[in-house]
């Protein structure tokens, strides 16, 4: 009798663990709650030929109607910008900077503002060691959208997620900032 | 000998639990069935000088021997094109787009046609809402082609696998369609 | 007593492959043992205006300051380098090539050298068929550096990892080459 209380509370256990393991191949839903959850602000100005010395993005790409002094008409469509950009806890951009936001964004589309993404999150400080990378489609002009964190690096080996970005301020053509909300559900 | 015969169960319940589940630091084969498969096309009509209206890509990069209005020559290596293309459902440019495939190209080899591909599949509709993005070569000379899917947001939330891509028409330097057959492997 | 013995070793096997299983939404520690190891070298000769013929990269984005024959000042920031560079097994530029590291990368940073990366392995031969997908920052000032392994497909079937980059030499403004630790944590 007592082997087969055993067996049974064994069972359970059985159960349960393959349930909260992996569904690789198959549509088994996986709780939907990140490991980590982490909230950064970064702060984009963009060369405009009059402030080089503060810029932390330009143009260096752009349609054979466009140059790469001044954002091109029709949403800005064909440019691309490539930038390093300051990485703060708050929504201050003279806040001490905790890493730098480094990649390049295309603006996609001729009717509304949409760019695609690829950049990377580059900490080296006491808090963070280490690169979080990201990829996807920015339709900017919406309150919030997501984007895949496709990797990453030191404390964040191997991570994988989703980043919500929301535009947190922008001042005309030259300065925006993004919130970004970075939930991981993979976690090593 | 009832609780043999339970234990012996139970052990054969575990191997195949075991087995199935990921193999994360290990070679251990998994099933290579789709948890979801997928097929569109897409439909890319590049910019020349004469077609502003119907254009839904630009060459935005040329190497310094080419410019941005024609692919240049050498397997157009060094061109760089953005892209906001309709997905439809069949192989008909007129059929009501489904969602965008909206990212860019690189032509990166000079003496045969490949590609470097960014871009993500975006959808708004009451079919399907979110996002798959895509990264990977695309030598396209070849018949069928795989990339990478490396995450995916909304109704593909964190979706990983492989899409097969094959030309399935192309006009001259003006048109192509893409068939794309997308494979999840993993879903949650 | 027999069936008590059963139980227990049971008991520790399912211990045992619980904990080496994925731990999806959850901060369980996975082992970080790669199940692929892999170290190639790759040679990126950039196009400077009189080395056509052997050049495997060209620069096809430059900030308004600077232009796609030579590099920008200010660390190449906002230089957009594409490239097909051959693969070798070790450090000689000569040596058959294995395969091709086919992408793009952005110098992204006006201080220091700093690079943004997305490329592919691109093998076909009788030791390994198929792509692995890569993208990450690259401070290539650093010795070693890590970027993430996104994606694969053929032998590198659904694929992901960590590459650390290493700048094996450069010569001048026109050579490099790096070696690639390739450690892959997901195998399938």
């Amino acid at each position: 009798m007592e082997s087969v209380r055993l067996i049974s509370a064994l069972f359970l256990l059985l159960l349960v663990s393959t349930g909260s393991s992996a569904s690789h191949g198959s549509r088994r839903k996986k709780a939907r709650k990140p490991c980590n959850n982490l909230v950064f602000y970064f702060h984009d100005v963009i060369y405009n030929g009059h402030n080089a010395k503060n810029a932390t993005a330009a143009i260096v790409g752009a349609p054979s109607w466009g140059n790469r002094t001044i954002l091109a008409g029709q949403n800005h469509f064909g440019d691309l910008v490539v930038f390093d950009d300051p990485i703060t806890l708050d929504n201050n951009l003279h806040s001490t900077p905790v890493g730098r936001a480094q990649g390049f964004y295309i603006y996609d589309k001729k009717d509304i503002f949409t760019a695609w993404l690829g950049f990377s999150f580059v900490f080296n400080s006491t808090e963070h060691k280490g690169s979080i990378n990201f990829a996807g489609a920015d339709p900017l002009m919406n309150k919030t959208r997501d984007i895949s964190v496709i990797g990453g690096t030191g404390d964040f080996f191997m991570a994988r997620g989703v980043a919500t970005l929301s535009t947190d301020a922008f001042e005309g053509e030259v300065y925006f900032r993004l919130r970004v909300n970075i939930k991981l559900y993979e976690c090593w």
